[in-house]
């Protein structure tokens, strides 16, 4: 019955993406000039996408062989356990599903979202009201996509074996693969798109701006629709993976807490409710989407108002309906009558969760907008030069870690004190998930829309509300970032509690050693991760100085660039600067796994260290990175509003090197860290009956 | 009569620094315009350290109370301990007097240091091994001190509460407090030290060679002196403050864990053999000293020879004898007839530590010097502008955290699995300390040099000199920074071996977040530290304009500047800024504490767990600011020598923006970091029983 209810919302909200696909669709698709553009950034991004996912796909099914003779072989069967094989199978079945259905929600927001862009363009030469609307649903349709998707897929798995009459308790075991294999396409799909993106703007900004002198998103450079594509694959695609992983990652963490809550406390509840604990996350998170949907077609904002209280006021709606949700289903699911305080009390861990989500939309606001405080001292910083721009930049990226981690602290103790695990917190803070993504994708489409009004030189005032549009996309760029690394913390924290059910004692040396090498990992994954960038991004410049010096028409306007070329460049660049930092992300858990089971065995325990100090380091590292690179950004657009000089002063130049330093980090190393946290819980959990 | 050893070794240690001392002093001190200039860096580095002091001499003595009151009134006494009022009386004593000695210590090593530069610069214009040998001796003083003063006040503190009839093995836990005065004057030392150095280099580089236009150490800069000035009270007084603290915290916490070996294995060991086990650290690093001693004096280089291999020479004469001694040592102490294979084991142990000094030194040069691939990388960035030098110097720093890790990891886990408590490696890591801190005293006072030459109008040949001095001595306080890091990492491992009793598991939600907490605190910590220099740094640069407005002739060089005015400006500003990180440090591992014991009743495992997580974060971070910093200043130098279009080119311009911005990183919070992390621990271990 429940699960008929969550698979039935599941494709509700698949059919409401497909009937948003064809309002998008249905929209006028501008100017011929317009349209010349866009078909480059769709052919530009689907190119990259299917090679991307041509390797992603490579990698897993190598992977899942490996995945099936660990457990076929060499795994220590435990005796409530099915058989080795039937395991084995089921884990690498959903290892193998959890990447398929990653890979089909990535393709079909890309899909919509390329669409989108030059509708959104078209629609700004005549309404505001109307570009935002076709914006977030072009958006939506990546949002809700990713979500339904990833509830499908568990609800689907959690079907099937139901049906095969596994015990329902035992199931959420048998489909950990899910989780992993979501992460793993989520970290190659985020480390490709985000090398991708940055590589595009960092080479396209240093010679075009820098050393040609042109300005950003000009049709004479080279490099620009590779920079449009960029925007593309690693906000839409990138972004919606790292998600898709987070809610598949969540919901059977949440299983897994749910089944142990019961198996633990025999007798209090009936066999129904056994199962609805279990299914409660799922239930909350259907009711989520609901309350998603309903948010996103309630936008409307007015021609002479900020768009961001448009999309603030949306935002808000989906939270007290998803709240709603979430208290009436503790009502209706976890309220044991042995327990009759228990409903609300899970109930109050929701709130929490949402709360949460909103002190990180506040906090990462206050970090990266530049009413605030610290924006400025970076602004006030750059009259005196680059370098102290960003020694001022720095200062504030270290120092936006302190309240997020007091949040985070806060919302962990709270809801574990409410004596229900943190889980149910975290379940809150989903509620919202497929409205934040399109937000977040709201982000590119606007991007691009941008781009293409510049390139087929629109009249300023057109140009004005594609710009006002655009900066509210920084903005959500900036909060789905924010929100993208609290739910990592607690989807992490949640996976650890589910996978340990013993002490880790981080007194012990190799323990502490093992933290040591978690967090280390974090370190030395961003440097590969930055690194990755230089690289590509060198490859572009190179690229763009040829054709400056091949055809001097270019710079004139009277020859065509070769954008496909760089396009090409970077797809290649990027997509082999992503194998390292990936495989030092999947195999150091593994190899330190095994290194110190076998040589001191220690291994679960050095394993769990590793990842809860690798996750507390990369929660800050990622912070660091995401808001730094944020507080840089801004605090140019700062200077661009005509403060200290306004734009073309040397203080704007200091504030440019400031945000060229601060792409990778914030678009990059960043996000993919939210990623690497999520995918350490899931190897982990899949793995871990190997280093016991 | 091992302590009149110990004892007896400390003051001979103590009378050759004298001798030195009279060495240093018996030399020419150059012409009288090279004499003024020295004069003027003596009166500023004399006047801040005196300033300084006064503050921190006040701290301590409000922080001495408050230690006195909450040990007599707050603590819960263990049955087999000192009465209550007694080990207040004893704990507070014994911090005043480490915060004593700690100052002592600084103030004599920097004493000769600013007499030792102009006698370099005078024996420079004749010799290059005579300017050396001076170089080195004159940081001899203040290793020796630094060494022998902390290995006599632990001697001295527990041969007097040996005569007051306390058992021995109790003595240990009574004079934890001289470890953490030590810790509380060093952080002071290091962060006010740390903030002017940097404040006033970042400030008279910006407003001299950038605006200005003026060459650096141009007497016309009214911040040239302020400049000379940063150099003594940074490298060499906050230097010898961070390695006294280490020293003083591993003399205790290797006593502490003797006398629990053995109180946990009675019978083992006879009485005399308690106390050998208990005093063999403090033998050992006798030993040392009579080895750096030896080290120092061997000292001598050809005049057409690299002064780097002289230096090393002497380092390999430390290391071996050093070694030797604590062989020597363990056979004689550390032999118990039940355990015959014991000596060897705990011998293997200090050899594990001398050998990690030796890899923490060849893998700061390899990540620090431009023969090698990281810095080449940099400065290859660096030619598409400031903003690809940051990212590629940012991606350097992130990555060689990855070594150390790897070989602190190896020590710690190889020393545990001898046999022995990780503290044996760590005083065998230590034997060498007199020399490594003689070499980084040798740096500022090389640089001094430089600048006296250069401000003196010496001819081109023998500023070439004291730039090879100079250059040296960049080297090397690179190399100690590595060390200090690799010793504050295993310091802090021996003293929360020394702490706990009971396991950490950091799977409870509360130790998680304590984790979370300590971790997040070194990032706040680096970032008040960071922000501090661009706040003091500000106000050199406006008092310079000033200067630079109100007289004209200044720049023309017909006036002299204000020198002392720009001095007492970065010192009113260094002192002040490093009040809040310095908070920070002492006042949030007490807070969490406090907080967590009041609340949840885990207060001690949440600190400990807040202690080790931000103990390895701070490695790691420190290992970044240090290295990366030295990575960037190393690839401005590398374009120095005529690489990729050489000095005043673009691509040099860019790379001076690396350097400054590495400036803060390598000088002011890296630094303070590696004493937070010592801190950390000795604050726990004062203040831990007030947690349970």
């Amino acid at each position: 019955m429940l699960m008929v209810l969550v698979l039935g919302l599941s494709v509700l909200a698949l059919a409401v993406a497909w009937g948003l696909r064809g309002y998008v669709l249905r929209q006028d698709n501008g100017t011929p000039d317009m349209r010349k553009i866009s078909d480059a950034i769709q052919e530009g991004a689907e190119a990259f996408l299917r090679r991307q996912y041509r390797t992603i796909g490579t990698l897993s099914i190598a992977l899942g062989v490996v995945i099936y003779v660990l457990y076929a072989f060499f795994r220590k069967p435990h005796a409530d356990e099915p058989a080795a094989a039937t395991l084995a199978l089921t884990t690498t079945l959903s290892f193998l599903f959890g990447a398929l259905c990653s890979g089909v929600a990535g393709i079909v927001g890309m899909y919509v979202a390329v669409r989108s862009n030059i509708r959104t363009a078209s629609a700004a030469r005549s309404s505001l009201n109307k570009a935002l609307q076709i914006a977030l649903r072009g958006g939506a349709v990546s949002g809700l996509f990713v979500v339904a998707m990833s509830l499908f897929g568990v609800g689907l798995l959690y079907t099937i074996l139901e049906a095969m009459h596994f015990a329902p308790t035992k199931i959420p075991l048998m489909i950990v693969g899910y989780g992993f294999g979501a992460s793993f396409v989520a970290l190659f799909a985020q480390l490709g798109g985000g090398i991708y993106t940055k590589a595009a703007d960092v080479g396209a900004d240093l010679v075009g701006k820098v050393e040609a002198g042109i300005p950003e998103d000009d049709p004479r450079n080279p490099a620009v629709i590779a920079d449009l594509v960029g925007d593309n694959v690693g906000d839409c695609a990138g972004r919606g993976a790292d998600l898709f992983e987070s809610t598949a990652a969540e919901n059977i963490g949440a299983m897994i807490l749910g089944s142990g809550l019961a198996l633990a406390n025999p007798g209090v509840f009936s066999p129904a409710q056994v199962v609805g604990l279990m299914l409660f996350p799922l239930v909350a998170r259907a009711f989520g989407l609901v309350a998603s949907i309903i948010g996103v077609l309630l936008v409307k904002a007015r021609e002479d108002e900020d768009p961001m209280h448009a999309l603030n006021r949306g935002y808000m709606w989906t939270a007290v309906l998803a709240a709603a949700g979430f208290v009436g289903g503790t009502y209706w699911l976890l309220n044991p009558p042995a327990f009759p305080v228990a409903w609300w009390h899970f109930a109050l861990c929701g709130v929490i969760g949402i709360a949460t989500s909103i002190a990180f939309v506040y906090i990462t606001q206050y970090y990266t907008e530049y009413r605030y405080r610290p924006v400025k001292t970076i602004a006030a910083a750059s009259v005196t030069g680059p370098a102290t721009n960003i020694i001022a930049g720095f200062a504030v990226a270290l120092e936006c870690t302190a309240l997020p981690t007091f949040t985070i602290s806060a919302a962990i103790i709270a809801s574990y004190k409410l004596g229900a695990s943190s889980g149910l917190a975290h379940a809150g803070l989903f509620g919202t998930a497929a409205y934040i993504l399109a937000m977040d994708t709201f982000g590119p489409i606007t991007d691009n829309a941008g781009g293409i009004i510049e390139m087929s030189h629109q009249p300023e005032d057109i140009r004005k509300r594609t710009d006002r549009l655009d900066a509210v996309g920084n903005t959500t760029k900036a909060l789905t970032k924010g929100y993208a690394i609290g739910s990592a913390a607690l989807a992490a924290f949640l996976l650890f509690s589910a996978f340990l059910d013993a002490a880790v004692d981080i007194s012990k040396p190799e323990v502490f050693v093992g933290g040591l090498l978690g967090a280390m990992l974090v370190f030395w994954f961003s440097a590969l991760a930055i690194s990755a960038v230089t690289k590509a991004a060198v490859s572009v410049i190179q690229e763009v100085r040829r054709q400056f010096q091949a055809d001097p028409g270019i710079l004139k306007g009277t020859s065509r660039p070769d954008y496909g070329r760089a396009v090409d460049i970077v797809t290649v660049g990027a997509l082999k600067a992503m194998v390292a930092p990936g495989l030092l992300a999947v195999g150091m858990p593994i190899a330190v796994g095994l290194v110190f089971k076998v040589l001191f065995h220690v291994g679960a325990e050095t394993v769990a260290s590793f990842l809860m100090v690798g996750t507390i380091a990369g929660i800050l590292m990622a912070t660091l990175l995401n808001n730094g690179g944020g507080a840089w950004d801004n605090a140019k657009k700062f200077i661009e509003t005509g403060e200290y000089g306004g734009k073309g002063s040397p203080t704007h130049k200091a504030a440019v090197v400031g945000d060229t330093v601060g792409d990778p980090f914030k678009d990059t190393a960043g996000p993919s860290l939210h990623v690497l946290i999520k995918l350490l819980s899931t190897v982990t959990l899949v793995l871990a009956p190997l280093f016991v």
